[in-house]
């Protein structure tokens, strides 16, 4: 009987990892660093090495682990697929749970970060209770995973959910970093709302306590709060670019909820003040019903989905 | 042992209704008209009325029939509940199953006509091979269907690939049927394409074969084929809003297919050559690969989809 399976996060610096009972509590967290170097090759050999380290120190076999899931951050088809990748160093397509299973022998189930945190604050976090989802993650970058039906979007080729390359704007004139222009990345993630205040302060000379600080997604929020109006006026426009972008999505998928995570969302509820109102105003009215929510798990959400990964996996549902 | 199943297309003003054997062979093909007065209660009964009389003519006996499936003009979730709409005089939330049961003792399962036929065309039309779909019906609106690992998208309240309100354009000043400005059907459509063919004719005196024929679609596409430079230039236009709404639509579910069908699709594989460019130009890197095709069967989509939904109950997929 498997009593056990493990959670797998890898990150650009860090990998996180967790032990987890099948009931999906968590036993145990630790990290380990990320070496890209020599094309990331180190990389999979590692998370086998430490899971196997864990192992003999708690004095778990092999056959009492359900399952190793992992998210990977690049497209990963519902196979476990990853497509290629330049933040790891992979650069080659390949097949996550096989290359994986040549180092541990325990089968493994693999997906795009920002999906598995999807499922990991369904499961655990402020999705619980939906079934039809969308996450949104304010990071450095924006990311994305769709839920439908309790099932994670992984497209065809491992890039459902990339909404941070959602076409948003046609007037804009600076490059994304995935070379298109007016993706919703550069104006709703922690580095688009600096974008946008930049951009607002070089307009006029309007005061605003910015003017005087690091210019940060959380200064320009915690500006906000204390009623700058430059501030205020800077989240007008990040909430018409959000909001604009959410009712599209929901005009694709139509979700129950939009759980919103990442750095740019400890802001907290205030953000949805400015959110909302765009995302009513373009919404197609029978999406409008949509509730929306903030992400509680933080870093944890990525093991958490893992983990989750493996449960539905035995339940047959990937 | 059943051997038969029912597919039922039903629109605003006739219901289409095939017999098949299991295999997905259409056996027979007929319509009776939708008699929306006193809020459409005739509807449901009528179609159990017809279908019973077909069973009789045929005898077919109710253990033989596998199940009734149903395209409704509509959102229908995926439990078959009906949300209001306005189409058919239908003005309550209901579960078009229960109701149906409640006339015929057979099986019934529904879902809203644009998603059912997009299950048609991955079954048997433009779509067959593939898993990840989105189809787009380009007529009097814009429908949409999408497909993710062979199963439709209906969405937390029906409104799953509601494209046509996709919002597409911060510009517009004229309303959508719904309310909203700037969907994508105001551009995209055969009205959509009649309304841009206005816009661009009344901006200057270019000489257009247009000019002197009732605008249409139609019209529109067959002076592109003519070389006729305003043609073009109003093709260019559709092609911008449509090939940018499917980039959109792909950073979202990231489809291996786009199926166009409706009736601005009779143009022909021309369309391709308007949309694919600007398609490319706002897609993500990751969703590129996606191929284009025309849609095949046509009016037939929905009674084809709508048996598919029988089959697909029977085996474990809803």
């Amino acid at each position: 009987m498997t009593k056990y399976l493990f959670g797998v996060d890898v990150g650009g610096t860090t990998v996180k990892m967790g032990l987890f009972d099948k009931n999906g509590n968590v036993l145990e967290k630790w990290e380990i660093p990320t070496v890209t170097a020599n094309k990331g090759e180190r990389i999979l050999p590692d998370i086998a090495d430490s899971i196997k380290g864990k192992m003999e120190a708690e004095g778990i076999r092999a056959d009492q682990v359900a399952g190793i899931g992992m998210g990977v951050p690049g497209p990963v088809d519902g196979q476990g697929v990853i497509y290629v990748t330049a933040n790891l160093g992979w650069d080659h397509v390949f097949s996550i749970p096989e290359v994986m299973q040549s180092y541990i022998d325990i089968p493994v189930l693999a997906g795009n970060d920002a999906n598995v945190a999807a499922l990991g604050e369904m499961w655990k976090g402020g999705g619980q209770g939906y079934k039809n989802m969308v996450m949104v993650t304010l990071g450095t970058g924006v990311g994305g995973g769709i839920i439908v039906d309790g099932r994670v979007v992984s497209g065809a080729t491992g890039a459902g959910g990339e909404i941070g390359h959602l076409h948003i704007d046609d007037q804009e004139t600076e490059e994304c970093g995935c070379h298109n222009l007016g993706c919703l990345e550069q104006y709703a993630s922690a580095t688009g709302v600096v974008r946008l205040a930049r951009r607002r302060l070089e307009r006029d000379d309007a005061p605003s306590v910015l003017r005087e600080k690091n210019l940060s997604a959380k200064s320009v929020f915690d500006a906000v709060k204390f009623g700058d109006k430059v501030a205020i006026e800077i989240a007008e426009k990040f909430g018409e670019y959000l909001g604009k972008g959410l009712a599209i999505i929901a005009s694709v998928v139509n979700p129950e909820v939009f759980v919103i995570g990442g750095g740019v969302s400890r802001a907290g509820e205030v953000l949805f003040e400015y959110i909302r109102p765009y995302y009513m105003q373009h919404a197609f009215s029978g999406c409008r019903q949509a509730d929306f929510v903030l992400a509680t798990l933080g870093n944890d959400a990525g093991i958490y989905g893992a983990a989750k990964l493996v449960i539905d996996s035995q339940n047959g549902k990937n």
